[in-house]
């Protein structure tokens, strides 16, 4: 059974605020807690209806399905709950391919994201501070136990990409923007994708130094593609044009 | 104000058995909206806080937000809410670059993917029976109209795919599977993709005749790709590769 106080944390951690003042944040569910316990992340403490788990006993609660019902976020029960502690992230390494958002607002596209850099290996994901918080519960579900591997930077996007090195490509997705297939892009620079309703932001715009567009190859009356199917086709794109693609 | 039929009415087709029995489905949102009655899609009845849509007065319905908020079924409040006309859809021909869906789950998911088949001018979607119903209220929503434009089947996918022409090639995508970036591929083939758990079905995995696979460029400890994602990948590496691509 949880204790009055435990219950209050883990529902508290469902907002951002209190994620930050405690420096944690929740999973939920085997799959994701198995992933995560063998990665860096440290663990704060382990809820769970199965004694499956290799983590350290004192870190360690048994509960029922019944008490975790209670304080869950998820819509299909899980067995497992975890709190992990948020970990520190350095300033991000001017180098590789990096993905940078500027305010992407919903949870599922933002752990998408985080997924697909994960499979090509992108290391740094920058956030504009109007981004959703990467510990937010829906997106620590959607990304699958990626949130260990990549590294999220909320920063001032404008100001981050201002004082880039000169010769590093700032590359961006617009409608007047040129074929992504066609054009000569370098594995070297930095992908911005826009917020779901109004793309990138003007600031940011500005900072661009190359534009593209995915080709629409039907009738064109779709409006745009969703902000995390965009970063599919970028990431494919970038990095089955790099020299060390398996 | 709703009458009480109209109310009884938008509730049931929230379900799958009402929705076959009445051939109706509900769309929610002035955007979507706009462009199903733009679209040969027959409207039934339309439900409005705003009268700025030109459709027949006598389907047109003057309600309040508060009205709507009752049988919405979204989060967010809405506008208007319409119901359309399920459109009796002929056997897709076997031509051109079609998806197939194996038992794909999420409504999300689904959606995402009727959009992308509208980008990619793919105008038939196959569909196994155990799919997600396309006129689910969370699939429309993701849609984005593009409902109105991408014809979707339901059949009997082992069934489809064993009776279509020798020459017709059926990709699939598995860990084993040949890189996509570098197999020779065509645009006049089916890509089929599986379910969100489970893959490919053995059954329908017997029909493939050319196994894929996205690669992996980081390290590799991420176990697959969302569906939808990969379904982006997948038609853009086959759209680029369509010598009529703009």
């Amino acid at each position: 059974m949880f204790s009055k106080s435990q219950i209050k944390l883990i529902k508290s951690l469902s907002q951002k605020k209190y994620r930050a003042r405690h420096g944690l944040f929740v999973i939920e569910g085997k799959k994701g807690i198995f992933e995560l316990l063998s990665s860096p992340l440290e663990l704060h403490s382990l809820f769970t209806a199965e004694d499956i788990f290799d983590a350290a006993e004192e870190k360690t609660y048994l509960i029922t399905e019944g008490d975790l019902k209670k304080v869950s976020n998820q819509q299909s029960p899980q067995t497992a709950l975890a709190i992990f502690h948020i970990p520190e992230v350095v300033q991000p390494k001017a180098e590789g391919l990096q993905v940078a958002l500027d305010d992407v607002q919903d949870p599922g596209n933002l752990g998408t994201i985080i997924r697909l850099c994960d499979w090509f290996g992108v290391e740094d994901l920058i956030c504009s501070q109007g981004t959703v918080d990467c510990y937010n519960p829906k997106v620590v579900q959607a990304t699958m136990g990626s949130i260990s591997r990549v590294k999220v930077h909320y920063l001032d996007l404008a100001e981050y990409l201002r004082e880039l090195p000169k010769e590093r490509p700032v590359y961006g997705t617009f409608l007047e923007g040129k074929n992504v297939y066609r054009e000569p892009i370098s594995p070297e620079g930095v992908v911005v994708l826009g917020n779901e309703g109004n793309g990138i932001s003007p600031e940011v715009e500005q900072l661009i130094t190359q534009k593209l567009n995915i080709p629409q190859f039907g009738k064109a009356m779709t409006e745009s593609l969703n902000v995390a199917t965009a970063a599919a086709i970028f990431l494919s794109e970038f990095s089955r044009r790099k020299p060390t693609g398996k």
